[in-house]
């Protein structure tokens, strides 16, 4: 605490990420990044912007890719907002569509940087809690206050509410914004992307930090009416006029154009997914229904924090959250296949041990 | 309008920022970027790291860029803050000291982003007036209620205050934080960057937009005592993990690294400077002592707007504030010698036809 802070800095309780480490030969499962590379034509484009005025300031209004990202989901450029990766383009919208004393609600088990994004605002919060099973209960985010608030499959659950569930949120909260964070929406069975027609209080929320590939290039965007994009776009006017660097706006077109190579590496991730889920049967495992890129699993006698501990000393980084409901499950990111051949065989050999 | 924005978005003015323009051919002398190049260092630094695990969050604490800003600067990593352009450094140390209800100070005529911030985060703000040469009257500073904040050299102005009078400004807000914006310094006299080892209270902040030829990279920093750097810290880690993606962060090493071209690139800047600031006043202008990388002025009996729009008719963009005190003054970016002879070219036939 220091006498130079302001009341936010004080009320504020940073969120913390995924352990980085930057050891040599470790697997890293533990922050939902893609183990494959981005595709070739990205890396080229950002080459070739980095050799081409670098001293000029970025477009402030990213029309390019807003246009590309526009195309793919048949919507127009007004219906675009792009963003410093999908953690920003969630502050900001925190910032856009919620207000102070109108409590918002998002699940009890979710994104942790939800009731971050909360105490920095001042925006109070009702936290719901998830069925027995992990599923969103759709009527208890029925006729909120101040809005609503939860990713698609959730995280760290990796469960996927169905769209009629979604529409019927949406309806029942006609006057707040409904904010659906896809951040792992490639990985499942179909985005709310649809619903921006019919509700104009739907956002849409994705990254291309997941099944694009591009984590170390931070960028993500909204999906929204042209009312709400607006109002993200004020605020960012009114926070930074660029966001996204010339590399990053370069890299993120073409990872909109190379779509082919991304269905090809989603479906190789999904097909591991698939297989890693049975493995983590066989072996004892209680394992959630995964429409992401991960897998949220606990096991009958073998504590998940010993489990967490035990892994990272044989160099293979998976998350634990110490939370309530949560406190005996593992979060395991799909790594590529001889990934995950070397997290069954590190994870035999603990399991063994007992 | 719309009914779902929130009580911010609704109450924010947003910047403007200069037009950027993606017309072939024209001159830029309106956004003070850097004429030239970034060191060929920078580029081959992310060239080489475009290839390398792209599809991995970045560093979240940037560890790296912070110890070689440290050095640079004779400081150790806890006294650096870095962030997406100094526009988002701003932004965070507006949410980190600033607090409504206190009002803060900033000069009337200054970087127009100021009274946005603090219209987005609804703190109140008394514009100081600069003195008629332009110059910040540091006792109207004195005894704030919520802070300080002012750019040195200011922007629009060019005009830079010595280091006596901030260290006033710092003795006379001893529970207030002072921030000095040194967006120019690198074309200024001297940087107040020794005074963070003596004044727990002020902050400064630095960018690589301008003397590091890297607007297109947005790549900004902040100094000060590791309070004041923890508590934007709390910010940022409450509002996104990773600021700075990967790119950015391999060039700034490199900008850093890269000083012997900086320096000679800056000195460059300086001599155009000097030579455009005496071919102004032969044409009859009253020019600003500058110490940046533009020059403000004014002429007698042409009007600053009208030069403006011929200027750009003519294919060279500079700025133009229609502000009070300064609607008959224009802002014109130092170019390259080539540039700034076009430009010379072009005045002289506006003005010759009057």
């Amino acid at each position: 605490m220091s006498r130079f802070w302001s009341q936010a800095a004080q009320r504020c309780e940073p969120y913390v990420p995924g352990e980085q480490l930057n050891q040599p030969g470790i697997i890293k499962l533990n922050t939902n990044e893609n183990p494959y590379s981005p595709s070739p034509a990205v890396v080229e484009a950002i080459e070739t912007e980095a050799a081409n005025q670098l001293n000029l300031y970025p477009s402030p209004t990213v029309d390019q890719l807003r246009e590309r990202i526009a195309d793919a989901n048949e919507l127009t450029k007004e219906n675009v907002f792009v963003g410093n990766g999908s953690d920003e383009v969630l502050a900001f919208s925190f910032m856009a569509f919620f207000d102070q004393g109108k409590a918002i609600r998002f699940p009890d088990i979710s994104y942790s940087f939800y009731p971050v994004y909360a105490r920095l605002f001042n925006i109070p919060f009702k936290s719901i809690p998830l069925r027995d099973d992990f599923t969103i209960p759709a009527e208890a985010f029925f006729q909120s206050d101040g809005g609503v608030i939860f990713p698609n499959p959730n995280a760290p659950t990796s469960v996927y509410l169905e769209l009629e569930a979604i529409k019927n949120i949406a309806n029942q909260n006609p006057d707040q914004v409904v904010i659906i964070d896809e951040a792992y929406i490639d990985f499942a069975s179909g985005s709310a992307v649809s619903l921006i027609h019919d509700y104009e209080n739907v956002l849409i929320i994705q990254t291309m930090s997941k099944s694009r590939s591009l984590a170390g290039l931070r960028v993500g965007y909204a999906l929204g009416n042209a009312e709400l994009i607006s109002g993200l776009t004020r605020i960012k006017d009114s926070f930074n006029s660029y966001t996204l660097d010339r590399l990053a706006i370069a890299g993120a077109v073409e990872a909109i154009n190379a779509s082919d190579y991304y269905v090809n590496i989603t479906a190789k991730i999904i097909a591991t997914r698939e297989w890693s889920f049975s493995e983590m049967r066989k072996r004892g495992f209680t394992v959630l229904p995964s429409q992401a890129n991960f897998l949220f699993a606990t096991h009958a006698s073998f504590p998940a924090e010993t489990l967490y501990v035990k892994l990272k000393e044989a160099g293979i980084l998976i998350r634990y959250f110490n939370k309530p409901r949560i406190e005996n499950y593992v979060r395991i990111t799909i790594g590529t296949d001889k990934q995950m051949q070397q997290f069954f065989h590190a994870l035999d050999k603990i399991l063994s041990c007992v």
